[in-house]
């Protein structure tokens, strides 16, 4: 996890409508789903069976953007609009689900498929956990 | 609007679930709206008075990446998933209403939150509109 | 081109040190760029022969980011660091030529490849022209 | 730090022309800055003088982008072009800087600010590291 996402929760000088500990351990695992989808479709990329794997680097990609721009929502608090991080976490919890079953679909096969799946299925627990402190 | 965004969608090789003419329009919205967004975030933070508009930042740069990364969505076409699209196109358009009706209290005062509040409508309705052929 | 980016660099409410034609040129053309380079990516994912065209997809997903990026930076103009675009523009400028020279070598058998090495080769120019007028 | 980035990088098929220990340094230290930046924007639009920050807003953003882009390319490893990846982290260092630089500038008043400036050196060092063993 980094070492930056609580110290600068901790400094931001206004309140913060959710609870900070979520809020961190959501932006980081955020990150680290988008890197692993990223890395992900360009380890599919270089597998023979690519061919195979076309849907799985479409997903891939779509699950990193949304879970980057996910994270950086959740990384603002001024202005905050509860609704629009549920729409967002909301679709980003379905990104990440998706991602995770096709990854698993490959996963015997290819272990960066195993990596990615599980990053994208504790995206998808983070997500949900914090859309459950929203409501 | 681009000029490319068509082409490339009538190039794609294999069959697109979803009406060419009103994805090519949603994608150009989409991507005029994100541009608008960073400019007006950014003609904010140089206005004399940015501590009225720092909610009015936040916003566009909120709308922003969510419209950069529906618009990378809505441009890849294997492996369709209908469900995510439309979750997706639901947060945009959640997204481009709140920075619409933000930026609309500022247009009286500031005609780069005007030109910003058309955009954001204008891609509120293309989201609506493309989710309206979607079910 | 977007209706709005020239509407955007004029009610920017201090001033441009930036050719604001070239620059609105620069940023639809970024754009348009992004978008081609995020549909071609998809476009080869669905030929029945991706494998040969595997690094065509990661070329353009690098060209993709960079350029989206770029024209966010090329968007905002409060405390103007021209060290920092000329850097931006040189790498994306690099981007593009790798991404046309790529794409390129596979326009005859695909027209995607051919429509998005043309945004490459139109962006390229578009960075390059815009650095002439900064140095 | 992410506990996915050197699985990723261990599970990838082929080889990596780089040191791989140095390469996932440079991904988290880069996602971290982009987090840092992204919340330390925010943060100054919090502020009560957030008119003296709207310079630091900028540079915040601008590095926020830079590093993101940075991350993915360099999480990309099919078709290696080591031009782009030399050019766009030459650019990311300086944004870097840039950004640490004007952080520091307030780094005595703002706790955000100087959070956001350690990880700012901090990631211009893991570009320059990495530079440093492709040359």
């Amino acid at each position: 996890m980094s070492t930056t996402t609580m110290p600068m929760l901790e400094t931001y000088p206004k309140s913060i409508n959710l609870d900070r500990a979520k809020l961190a351990a959501a932006i980081d695992t955020l990150n680290a789903c988008a890197q692993a989808c990223t890395a992900c479709a360009d380890a599919c990329l270089s597998e023979d069976m690519v061919a195979e794997l076309a849907k799985c680097v479409r997903t891939n990609l779509d699950c990193a953007d949304i879970c980057t721009t996910t994270s950086r929502v959740l990384s603002r608090h001024t202005g905050y609009d509860a609704n629009l991080s549920r729409s967002l976490l909301e679709a980003c919890a379905t990104a990440c689900r998706s991602c995770a079953d096709e990854c698993a679909r490959h996963a015997d096969m290819h272990e960066h498929c195993r990596v990615c799946a599980d990053a994208c299925r504790a995206c998808e627990r983070a997500c949900r956990d914090l859309l459950a402190t929203m409501s």
